[in-house]
């Protein structure tokens, strides 16, 4: 079968489009409909099938169209797989960006995966949302992170036979070093990164460390699903619907340190304690059910929760694009440099946030951390410190031994 | 593995529910939360694991559920399947029915799903959606369609080896005798049902007429996925963004014989001939580029279109509760019986429709009907009464032989 190569001559990623196109010429491009381009565009070399270059957006009805603000780019990985198959439709309805908000969306997927990232673009296309204005799909992180305004790293391999979370550090901290340096070459410079492929924290960081062009508090790793399992245990043991959960927050790594906050977590606006008499559950109970309600998921269901976690990535960007509710949070693992809580610098650890809605955060600052809070944070902490120490030759640090191997497996079940 | 017994005494199902139970002991229930029930109803009998009756929503913020309309119930079935996966989710945000329509999910599953039924509705929890007040899970139609608003009709038994179309109708058959008995029994007196399983159309047939008590322009056929791809085509043709293109309808039915048409097709408010001058195309290659998308698509991806089917269910959802465009239609399969084409009464036939918004929907009389789309017309027609008399005994019909044995394959590609 043959791929089409395409020049995008006449939209913004011009420049770079040429440049990695030049760089891998075997590259797959596609697009669904570039910014109305003068007639000549629409000359397609080498379309392949259905595929063309663009559509002449001059017959739309500007009634839709003229509160619309500029399109958003907004870059996939891992765009062929189950996560990304939910998420990709969320993302083109306007369900989360707003539906004032135009978008294009740019699929990074595999040499293998190439096939499956074409007919994911078709059923994007079939699905006629009227937001969704450009498609591209490639397998070179240069050419589709191009002037990116997001980045969603939801892949990375899966664990093989035998492997360990140390292992898995490695294997796909090469993955995230490579695609960290591309993010610096050709993503916006205010990109906005969320890194879902685990271990999210440390791919994250090594992201982040190897995109030094991108302010370092643009990287999250997503504690979004621990903080929305979080929510749904406390709604289910205290009997209250789950929209009158507040300031639920999970602190430090996602793996089964995380630390899902009772302390500070609110039920109808009353502290969770004094709705829920029971500190035995919240101590012994309430951390495992979260950490570990991937793995009862995936007995029941059979296969990984790819809709509740694609729900969860949602979730995590409308946190940053609208408003935090007065006195509310959402998590996020973000770099701890400077936080208010005494969290060493230099790792991505998630913290209870809050967003004015233009993309930005800050950590929120009023959070009691009380002795048992402290420890279990401790615990997270130091996990995420080895991890950071395993693969220090991916992010130009100095660094010993590494210290996991060997160690228990604190892999979030359900997950790779 | 133990389920749990659920008794809803407390909601509004109580009656049907508790006959329904007393019919199936073994039956599942789950709610994720019923309406405000008083403080007793949340003492669940063996409640099973983080199943539980309901939620006390007394807590919530009554500035987020004033304005909200009564919640609707809407029944689905195959609800763990792929093209479940997807819509649930989608109903469950609210961008189907609104941003201010409550609902209640009631999923059906077969005995050996009914474990993926608890995954599910697991995910479903999870998500935290604020308009999804209650998740029930059963293996009867009796029971899940109780009082139903809607039925999305999306379970059905896939193809076996060596089996042809008219085998598919007889086995399916059967199961929509049975579900169309349920819907009569249980449902509400106006629900709307949406046939997704195949063969589709008679399948609706099937049901419309083993449920007497539901009005029989109730019953739709899902033709909204050929509309949508038949727009994308066109689209493609024309170089023009899909947004553009209206009056898209689709004519018959849901195979191979479907009839695309071109004729009365708009794009830029233009007709479709004056843009795309290539009658050859139009009679030779449109129809087939939209019959045979699905099947290029498995080629492609590897696995069947459920997130597009779930849009186009959305879709055809959509067109019922909000009103259509002036001079725009819609397309869907609903009972033949006086329409304005001469299409002969008594079959689900996919006609250009239009609807006020309020559930409701008339076939659109105005489209020209040339010679070309009446020979097309009539042949799917032919198809759709052949397919009637292979299933008359399951419609209380007198009925001679089915002539389908050993005909031409028209199932639609990439379907079952």
């Amino acid at each position: 079968m043959a791929f089409s190569m395409k020049q995008r001559a006449n939209t913004g990623l011009a420049r770079k489009a040429t440049a990695a196109t030049s760089r891998v010429p075997a590259m797959v491009v596609r697009a669904v409909a570039a910014p109305a381009p003068p007639a000549a565009a629409t000359e397609t070399k080498n379309a392949f099938g259905v595929f063309r270059l663009s559509y002449d957006t001059q017959n739309e009805d500007p009634s839709l169209t003229r509160s619309w603000k500029k399109t958003i780019k907004v870059a996939v990985t891992g765009a062929s797989g189950n996560i990304s198959n939910h998420l990709l439709f969320m993302l083109a309805s306007g369900e989360v960006y707003g539906k004032d908000q135009p978008i294009a969306l740019q699929l990074l997927g595999s040499e293998r995966s190439k096939e499956a990232l074409e007919g994911v673009a078709m059923e994007l296309e079939d699905s006629l949302y009227p937001l969704l204005r450009e498609v591209s799909i490639g397998t070179d992180p240069y050419e589709v992170f191009g002037d990116a305004d997001w980045a969603l790293m939801i892949g990375a391999k899966p664990r093989g036979p035998g492997m360990e979370r140390a292992d898995l550090l490695q294997q796909n901290g090469e993955i995230f070093q490579v695609q960290g340096r591309a993010l610096n070459e050709s993503a916006s410079r205010n990109c906005k990164v969320i890194v879902v492929g685990n271990p999210c924290n440390t791919n994250a960081l090594i992201a982040m460390e190897n995109a030094p062009n991108i302010p370092r508090k643009n990287f999250h790793a997503l504690t979004r699903l621990d903080e929305n399992r979080a929510k749904c245990q406390l709604a289910l043991k205290s009997g209250k619907f789950y929209t009158s959960i507040s300031r639920m927050a999970i602190w430090g790594n996602h793996s089964t340190t995380q630390v899902p906050d009772y302390v500070n977590a609110r039920i109808g606006g009353m502290p969770a304690t004094d709705i829920i008499r029971d500190m035995k559950w919240f101590r012994e109970e309430f951390t495992p059910k979260v950490a570990l309600r991937g793995g009862a998921l995936i007995k029941k269901w059979g296969r990984s929760s790819a809709a509740s976690t694609a729900v969860s990535v949602a979730d995590a960007i409308r946190s940053l694009v609208t408003p935090t509710a007065p006195g509310d949070c959402f998590s996020t693992g973000v770099i701890s440099d400077g936080n208010p809580y005494g969290v060493r610098d230099g790792l991505i650890f998630s913290f209870p946030c809050r967003s004015k809605g233009d993309g930005d955060y800050e950590i929120c600052d009023n959070f009691l951390v009380d002795e048992w809070l402290r420890n279990k944070i401790r615990a997270s902490e130091d996990e995420l410190q080895k991890e950071k120490e395993c693969v220090s030759h991916l992010i130009g640090m100095m660094g010993g031994a590494c210290s996991l191997r060997g160690a228990e497996d604190t892999t979030v079940p359900g997950e790779v």
